[in-house]
């Protein structure tokens, strides 16, 4: 079992929200951080590292603004709906900027693509915790 | 001059937006960023942990949210405003959020008090930013 | 496979260190930082607070080195030993603390128990990764 | 007077270290993370960005490292000089790194010399609060 799942079973209260739904959105933000953070290594690493500029630049927000969000949403004493729910809109606008970016370098660099994939489910992770939600 | 003026000053493109109105919200992400840390802090150093248990969560989300916003913001090339514009909300909502419950202690608590004006602070230098920018 | 794994497998150049011992450590560390995030949060919702704040102290540090780490050993690109090695032994030392402390709490809180866990596996793969490179 | 000198000066405890002096290094830490950050972006903008993949790489790995440092020495409670001193070490090894880097294209690009001058007095105060601290 992941351990966003295993520290989830053993909060002592009752969550806001279902467990599944929770820790599936703290994977794929956990993910989406990761994939990011490596592309932007990856895009320094290419010849045409000039025309990977914005890439490089969304990559690094989203890899911020997520990791921000899985840190927010891993917290479930004194819940605050003001805060969880703009930071995960925020999150899910960042993750579609980013991975429409990468999606247009994802034919040429593979690792753009991955990371396209990671953005993707990031981005409808935090819509499905925002429907999730109250 | 402080840094993030120093930095904007020496960007070798032009600017979105003017370099005294940006520098000025950095340096209050900065500021609220590090009294949010530090009042997290001094509430664990105090007796009644427990009444302040609110003030350090939104503490620690307004921290980390903070950190997200001063580096998305500190970045000029490739801007995007799908992605800054609604972390800028997310992050006055939360300054909001967390300003309030310290606002709540700050007369018992000085490190409170402190911590409530940099989160107000910081909520309104994002709401200029966020008139300023496009 | 997993995302570093992936990310890892997908880098333009050829890589400082075995990859999978590589993606181990990343994992090892965002499970750390996971983990870490969420035991905060368990301790601020247990009725003895008060007996906890070390261990939220050490896990919030646990946290935010792991968070770092993580980041700087995902990157390959102008890697400098300079930087990386004193930051592994940095956070093995932390993670060290913070199992620690976790592990007094064990038997009373099973959060505290699978925290301690991810500290002392993420404690190993760093200094696993520390024999590895060069 | 500084957040951070307002913030140590409520402190509920006595500190473990001069309060002026852990203020200092709370300050050019923020400094050097903010410069740091934007530096990469300035690299980002520059027509010989592939001249600048070391110095960008460098400076990420620099703001992620004093973004964790200024978060953990800005803790008081719970004092664990095992996690704090290494990781100063790590800090003040990978600001002197960075430095040395930014410093190669300081005559070139005036951002380079700003970051390079941030880094110094960051790794130089993290020496002294080294020297400082038990």
């Amino acid at each position: 079992m992941s351990y966003p799942k295993q520290m989830l079973d053993t909060y002592p209260r009752t969550l806001n929200v279902d467990a599944g739904v929770l820790a599936a959105t703290i994977d794929a933000l956990n993910d989406c951080a990761q994939a990011c953070t490596a592309d932007v290594d990856d895009d320094l690493s290419e010849q045409n590292v000039i025309e990977l500029v914005k890439c490089i630049r969304l990559c690094l927000d989203c890899a911020d603004v997520c990791t921000a969000t899985v840190r927010v949403t891993s917290r479930q004493t004194a819940y605050d709906a003001n805060v969880t729910k703009p930071l995960l809109e925020a999150c899910a606008a960042t993750c579609k900027s980013c991975g429409d970016e990468c999606e247009r370098h994802a034919q040429i660099h593979e690792h753009c693509r991955v990371c396209a994939e990671a953005c993707r489910r990031c981005e409808q992770a935090c819509r499905e915790l925002l429907g999730a939600i109250k």
